[in-house]
């Protein structure tokens, strides 16, 4: 079963490597077709891809015994990024590596009336992963701070008062044990075109696609702007962003996986100690019918 | 991305092989060692498996694409049997070959109190599918009239009265488009004490060990006529039940996920047609940004 990786070896490394620097951020300075801390080509991403499965699938299931055995700690990864960036490409390619009994993936639509009512932040905490579980957010609590910055669904001092009361909330998740993994899919304007003409190729893809897909697409520079803003007011040392360069579709699966096993790695779960007599229930089991 | 199988093929027999037939049910006349449509040894079945992988998730995504184009239909595969029969192993090996993002898994522990304040089928409908979703219930509706009857939890015409109300609430989850796959793990006593002993011999496993379940195994007698009277009462045109002989981990694995393949392909989703014009959306992606 324990499958955990040599001593010595790169833990901790593409965390730092793709974590973003503290201070204003200009994405044009970031690379969409960057393949950080991985060397080889696509076939080799693949593989490469492939063979995180048994350890992450290991150290998943050693958090949901910790959770099984009274553990309140989890892993919250939180996928943003714009339209055809892969959110869930890396879903299906990286946390379809692993056991779907631990996990609780949640995709944020439009809020309804109802939820908007109690707060942008409500739907969010009703979302979160219990102890041992590795959640998932396919878009969360940060469109608030960008569809609804960039098409004006609400006033100016209501979408700037959200920075903060994120940055209050995700610290809170960190106190109670959540541990939140922010992962922004950056995808240039040309590739988005390219996948997006790649949708209307294919009948088998018709239906995701949207045509208001091209409507956002037309407030792109809009968008860059809001996420620079998210990426600077929300980059906090309880809850990093990290920029994954994705116009790569196996670069990014990769990537995010290995954030994720190294997330786990320094999480460090270990198999619960037996509370009962091991030997007085081996005796008692031999005696049963 | 369209796998579906060759004409002419096995379409259907797993289903009705394994399906309860109406009347009496007598356990003992079911080999759980069986290896029922299937030819071939262990590493055989492993491989087999794994060879459903892309069929199984192409029609998944087939029924995924059709509820978000508003398709209401889904699948409830509901899992029951004796601990250690393989609930959680079956979502592991069988449900893990498909993409998490279309899996909704819920695992019934004891009711709370306010839960059963609400009746006990109030929970079960919280946890329904929606449209395009493949749900599973570890564990189920069934244990309100399996542990509930066993330990006496509620009185005799109370439990006497729920086998109605599962047949009424199953059939309008037919109606409904739910379509409900029940399969009981059938493991035997002596197959049960060898994995019990295994989970006590292996201190990655002492977490999944808890003594009650020897004394739920005491009572291996009074479970054995709970489930007998669930197979025979509650075993409808709407729902019926198949058992799954799982004393071999491969076969039940194999076997179940060939239940589901095989529901998938009567279900036989179709890819949503486009509702806009493709070739419009093309000239205007074209002359976008």
């Amino acid at each position: 079963m324990a499958k955990k990786k040599a001593a010595g070896g790169s833990s901790g490394r593409l965390l730092e490597a793709l974590r973003v620097p503290f201070g204003a951020v200009d994405l044009s300075t970031f690379d969409p077709r960057a393949t950080t801390g991985f060397e080889g080509d696509k076939e080799a991403g693949k593989v490469a891809l492939a063979g995180l499965g048994d350890e992450v699938s290991d150290w998943q299931e050693r958090l949901f015994a910790e959770g099984r055995s009274g553990g309140t700690r989890s892993v919250l990864l939180v996928l943003q990024g714009m339209d055809t960036s892969g959110k869930g490409g890396v879903i299906r390619h990286g946390a379809g590596l692993m056991d779907p009994q631990g996990l609780r993936i949640t995709s944020f639509k439009a809020p309804t009336a109802a939820e908007k009512r109690r707060g942008f932040l409500w739907r969010i905490k009703q979302a979160l992963p219990g102890g041992g579980i590795i959640g998932i957010f396919d878009r969360s609590h940060y469109e608030d701070v960008l569809i609804a910055r960039v098409r004006e669904l609400v006033a100016p001092p209501v979408w700037n008062r959200r920075y903060g009361m994120i940055n209050d909330f995700e610290q809170e998740l960190a106190e109670n044990g959540v541990h939140v993994l922010k992962c922004f899919l950056h995808v240039s304007a040309q590739e988005q075109k390219v996948r997006l003409a790649a949708r209307l190729d294919d009948p088998t893809k018709h239906w995701k696609y949207n045509p208001a897909d091209i409507d956002e697409r037309e407030l792109w520079p809009a968008y860059a702007e809001a996420y620079e803003a998210v990426l600077e007011r929300c980059n906090t040392d309880a809850a990093p962003w990290h920029v994954i360069p994705s116009d790569r579709k196996w670069y990014r699966n990769w990537a995010v996986t290995t954030l994720l096993l190294e997330t786990l790695r320094e999480l460090d779960p270990q198999w619960p100690k037996a509370d009962f007599e091991v030997e007085a229930e081996k005796a008692r089991l031999a005696a049963a019918l």
